[in-house]
């Protein structure tokens, strides 16, 4: 599938390149480039801090300017956290990755730049972008460093295409319990309650077996918890259940 | 605003907590506890490695067992790499996000435990935690670190509640033209280039026009702009703009 490029203009520290690959690949972006790293590229810190990641993926290309890192680009995102009074669109991180997905879908080559650790992108940078992504972050601390910059792009980016449900269940041996075990095991319940005692008076029969009803629904019991409640009121009732 | 409780278990080198109070805080998360942690706590790797984050918000607490650091809490959610066979709701991150902020809103206190950096979390604590959050990532590399997943679950606890228009517009000092300045523009090029000879032959006009237009309409210019096209013109035409 065609993905955004990642270019990385003048980093500095090589664990950043290593940290910034890291999070590209887990969100499925493989295609990094690099505008005059200070540290050389490669370099050891910057592989290790990739934790494995170019195994995966294609190492970087290094170039001199960010122009030719771009040139066969078609459209491009500039990271950044400042607005530096130029007349661009301002995109949200989900917002820039949904206008991503429809521009990679015409089969369109989109790249983002993420500037250095201190400085971030330079004008001259941003001027050869079409758009601005921006992070709402906390107002007192906003800054982001460009690992986690990385990180939340291509986080976006797979969560544009993604399609796993919001809410799953995790994989058990047994399934939810039927309605009619539920029921069975409150009925139950209510009658063992009943001949122990437990209400005191008749009026509150009703509203505390609605309370426990409505504790079982939240609890959503399997199968198999439905009978191990039983086998608890068994125990509970000083009888063996047999074999 | 209230908001939720950050607990890491075991975390065992320092400069993850420092990470991980940094991710926290962009996301504006400031209650962090630490249970166990395998290097003691605080530590001056980690005090680094907070880039200034523990100015902003209280020191770590720091407790023996999951259960202490969550017994004042009222509804856990576990980030969980591998499913483990639990009958529990698994939730992705954005999921949890809006999840958390509704029962933040109903006054529920409400805590994310992360496990320790090799393992993430064991059975025992898995169990005490009433959901699950499970970040969709590239299947193929899925790894995530532990301040990786504490800045998404902070970015996606921020993005829940906040209010940033999806698309904006960087501040400039010149408005966006006025529809008339625009169409004054593409009447008096259009006039210069058939006084120049531009429109070989007359059936082009009118699409050649239309792809301008288009153009001009996708450049959104400010009215700035319009008048440094019209300045264009003129030079290109070799006429002296007057005063």
């Amino acid at each position: 599938m065609p993905h955004p490029t990642f270019i990385l203009v003048n980093p500095q520290l090589g664990e950043n390149i290593g940290m910034s690959a890291r999070a590209m690949l887990n969100g499925s972006v493989t295609d990094l480039r690099l505008v005059s790293p200070r540290d050389p590229w490669p370099n050891d810190k910057g592989l290790a801090a990739a934790s494995g990641a170019f195994d995966l993926m294609p190492a970087p290309v290094v170039y001199t300017d960010t122009a030719s890192a771009i040139a066969d680009l078609q459209y491009i995102y500039a990271t950044s956290g400042k607005l530096r009074h130029m007349t661009k669109p301002v995109l949200t991180g989900r917002a820039a990755a949904a206008d991503m997905a429809a521009r990679v879908a015409a089969g369109h080559r989109v790249g983002v730049l993420f500037g250095p650790e201190r400085t971030g992108l330079e004008n001259h940078d941003l001027m050869q972008a079409n758009a601005i992504i921006q992070f709402p972050t906390n107002p007192d601390f906003p800054s982001l460093n460009i690992a986690q910059a990385v990180l939340l792009v291509a986080y976006e980016w797979l969560m544009a295409g993604d399609q796993t449900p919001p809410r799953r269940f995790d994989v058990t041996d047994s399934p939810p319990a039927r309605t009619d075990e539920a029921a069975f095991l409150l009925h139950r319940l209510e009658n063992e309650l009943q001949d122990n005692g437990f209400f005191t008076a008749p009026h509150l029969r009703d509203p505390v077996m609605r309370n426990i009803g409505n504790m079982f629904r939240r609890a959503e019991m399997t199968s198999q918890d439905v009978q191990t409640f039983q086998g608890m009121i068994t125990a509970l009732l000083g009888r063996k259940k047999k074999g």
